[in-house]
């Protein structure tokens, strides 16, 4: 199977190199605004590099992985329904909940396959408490608490850019109350701080925050944020059931203690989400191509992802006029 | 030093057992309305069974403990100031905020020591934790998260008497976070749900709760709790600062672990208060009497028993009426 | 229950500590050539200081505390054999196997009761391991691996009547290994090194040994010591059963972890055995007048301190001589 | 750079799926006596199949990874010496100590490049603790633990051909003892039993064993291992040393934990090596290109293999006469 990728950058990398991995696989075409990015993908996996509307001319081609700017997103989704190409997308669909909406509505009425890459749904250790809580192992879920902390904050930058903490960052989170607790808010209470750097509040953003949704069938979720945390990238959720509690942990990169006059130290957690989830990127593309070769659905469809934004924004409104919203 | 102590139920004997090892020392009168109990635990340290109004009028008591019903406590306190005796008061000072603040009145007119039980403070481990924090180990503290959870509901007659969720159970929780913060809310947002059982709503109260404080510096609180966690006595709570975390964790009752075909186990936590905080409480009744040998402060004033109660009224406030409560 | 204590050092005072905690015991008279030591230690607990003539001829006493010095114990013992006077010593009996086993006979031909002072049976961690290996947890046990680390090495001085490592340190594990695996040496090979400090060599001992025993039932043991462990003291074991394995493991004086841009940290291990066994201690003693007002057996007899007393000594030929050992 | 590989067994797979991910490597031809697993093997990585022979008249193939069965491996290092091709070669060299020598030696002449497959070497948790050693961190090595446990037994009928558990097992214990402490033996002990399977011992070998080294710095390091742990594979060593401890422990499959009314659980180690190495064997095949590309040593010689032979032997002379063995 063809399949080309926009986006030659840090996480189009990552798929890329996971892409060519799936048996029968082929990746055809390249294509990214920086010509020497779109060349250097393209010759490691031997591939070209090619134009957007080359790629949806090309009947060859029949699934695209969109691994570039958020701001593109939705214009690629659209071009791939209309030319009924398979869709592997990078969250989020777009900024505009409503933009995002259309797309979803474009994507259902070409009848694609479309996944957004809510990537930690394939981590294995989230999967695994998932799956256990869905076996019954700790009962009815009654609480989910998300710890979901950054290394350091981007630059301003991209902040400019990037919708927000709520839309940027917690849109993970969001999906991730969504599949753990099978259920949709209520209401939702968001509020935030500007903490770590005040360039941050200079363009109307916080890089703390804390979350608390009531879902429709009262249960509850807390979620908390931050850009920066010193020690890396915290990245946990527990979920209080009747019967237990499963937690799901961070991951250290080596199994190393050092007992000394100090202390007994362990490895911090692994860096950042390119280490922390590598094996959840590669799941997601054999999930990709797995789903579609089976004409089976996709774990993450355009639907959730136009819900976590949903969310996102709802955030946005009740951290901004500092009040409750409901659903 | 002869004492006295009000209250020979559960908290009542571990306070009795603490307060005959401090050196200098004497349990002279134990009362209580249940003959029964007041003459066991007199018994067991040599002390007699009396009555109020004789324990407020034996000059040679200079100091009482105050281990009686919730709804005994104003009034104790305030005939120990009118008679010029020192208190230790387990928490509440009171359910009426009105009436906790007269209390504390009364107490700062009378110039007594008066120290209110919050008796976490004292935990080796949470010690630890803000001692730590103190001393700058993780930089300025941004966010704290609380986990309490208790491993089951008292019956529902006690619910009823119990001033709900907020004040009987949560009031240790906002005291945790005035202490560890050193800070005070500028907001509070709190919801509740009742899953454990539909007894706990029929008397008006809820059995979990999510709550967010935002603090007069900007810093965030999250605190989640249930009356029921099946695993055990959860007492965990986190504090993210600029520099790192600090995590204070359960206690478990011995560190064996065994490694089976099917996973490798540990010992659930500690089961309840009494086991948890078993060293607290040791810990707490020695400073009392250290802090009086020494005319020191106690470390939970009356006033922190008045604040941890304001927070506890805010979120039943912000709970019932789904609204943010503003300070 | 009257109760004479000899020994009011280190030691002394945590079992006198612990002796007039026990309901209805009392302690009459402390003995220590020590003078100023045995009036602190009898005017603590209201007790007076007296002679080993006088409280052997004092019938009023029924129960003694052995915690003097090793060279006094075998004597002691004797005495209070003669007297019918029950026994609680520290281990060892003595240094000579050959007169432990005297003393191990007087006590027999006496009927007294006599409890020799291997507290780690007592511990809860190393008692939970016990009784769950007992209870089948793990099927039959198979390989006993046992850490035993001392934070630091003593004086000289008391090295040089120490007996040496193997019965001054390793008794202790040579019990443990005993009582965990219910089963005797068929053969031992011990080796030790000197390379804490060359002291330890000039007095004719070593600081790490290493030690393998086989038993009758064909199970293996090893035991790795040091007397110096620059993080603390480290007290640990591990059995392999046949389906499974129980650690036991180090406890940790508070459960506070702390997550820096360096690492993950967790306290050392508890300082040293004062700390680390001081339940083991009070549930020790609370075992002696418990089995002596049941007259049931101790859990430590004058025949355990015996036994592992041999394998100290077969351990020290085979580090000497370079051989293994055959029982 | 054309390759070759004899063997596609088990790991034959493994490091043919690792090697053509190598950049500038080509898998030319697979060898393996079973045609049917050759060429499967071959057709998945775009391979042929071939002959030995065929293999080292090539002169296009420059390096070959040597999987097979353990008695193939000495011809195979030797004509791969005298053709001047590079060889990776699992261990061990031979089962026979001459054998193994002669190869060595035949390597040396040649100046052929050889890695012996040490995997352990190359794992990021054993090689951060070496690293974190030979940095200093925990000063001069005293002690080394090493706890080395199979799932489970092999088939009988591969245990007669094994060399017995000395060499089959422990080569690989002895490698880490030889790297970690960076010293030799002394004096080796060592003892086993037959304790899972009576099997075991009709073919004249144990299933688990206790061996003791003294080096000839006079460190001292023990090795416990077992063909059964119920539990499954459990890889760990620690480094005692004059300032600290290092621990490398067992590798998770995922990082939840179970909270429930019996205990907390987490996972058991993985599964079994081609789990538990799957890094280690990455990294290893990176290293023996990247070296070979560099001209630098390998990290594992020929040597090593045949130092480890060497305690093997010396092993299994202990264990059969019951003796120490000197060196």
């Amino acid at each position: 199977m063809n399949t080309a990728i926009f986006g030659a950058g840090r996480i189009g990398k990552i798929h890329a190199g996971n892409l060519v991995r799936q048996p029968g696989v082929t990746l055809k075409v390249v294509v990214d605004p920086d010509a020497a990015s779109a060349s250097a993908l393209a010759a490691q996996h031997g591939a070209t590099t090619g134009t957007i509307d080359g790629v949806f001319a090309d009947a060859s081609i029949r699934a695209v992985v969109i691994a570039s700017s958020t701001d593109t997103h939705a214009d690629l989704i659209e071009r791939a329904a209309a030319a009924g190409k398979a869709v592997f997308c990078e969250k989020p669909v777009d900024l505009s909940l409503a933009r995002a909406r259309d797309c979803a509505a474009a994507v259902k009425r070409a009848g694609i396959a479309c996944l957004i890459g809510f990537q930690r749904r394939h981590d294995p250790t989230f999967a695994a408490a998932h799956a256990r809580l869905v076996a019954g192992e700790i009962g009815d879920a009654e609480m989910l608490i998300v710890t979901s902390r950054d290394p350091g904050a981007p630059p301003v930058e991209y902040l400019k850019r990037s919708g927000g903490i709520f839309k940027d960052m917690l849109i993970h989170d969001f999906d991730v109350f969504r599949w753990i607790l099978d259920d949709e808010a209520e209401s939702i209470h968001a509020t935030g701080s500007c903490l770590t750097d005040p360039k941050v509040a200079s363009v109307g953003d916080v890089d703390c925050t804390a979350v608390t949704i009531r879902t429709k069938r009262g249960r509850l979720a807390q979620i908390n944020t931050t850009r920066r945390a010193a020690y890396g990238y915290d990245q946990r959720f527990e979920i209080l059931g009747s019967k237990g509690m499963l937690q799901a942990g961070n991951h250290r990169p080596t199994e190393v203690s050092s007992w000394t006059d100090t202390n007994v130290s362990y490895d911090k957690p692994e860096h950042f989400f390119l280490e922390r989830y590598a094996k959840a990127y590669a799941l997601e593309m054999a999930h990709f191509f797995d789903a579609l070769a089976k004409g089976a659905a996709m774990k993450t469809s355009i639907d959730d992802g136009v819900k976590a934004l949903e969310l996102a924004e709802a955030a946005t409104v009740s951290w901004r006029e500092k009040r409750i919203v409901t659903f």
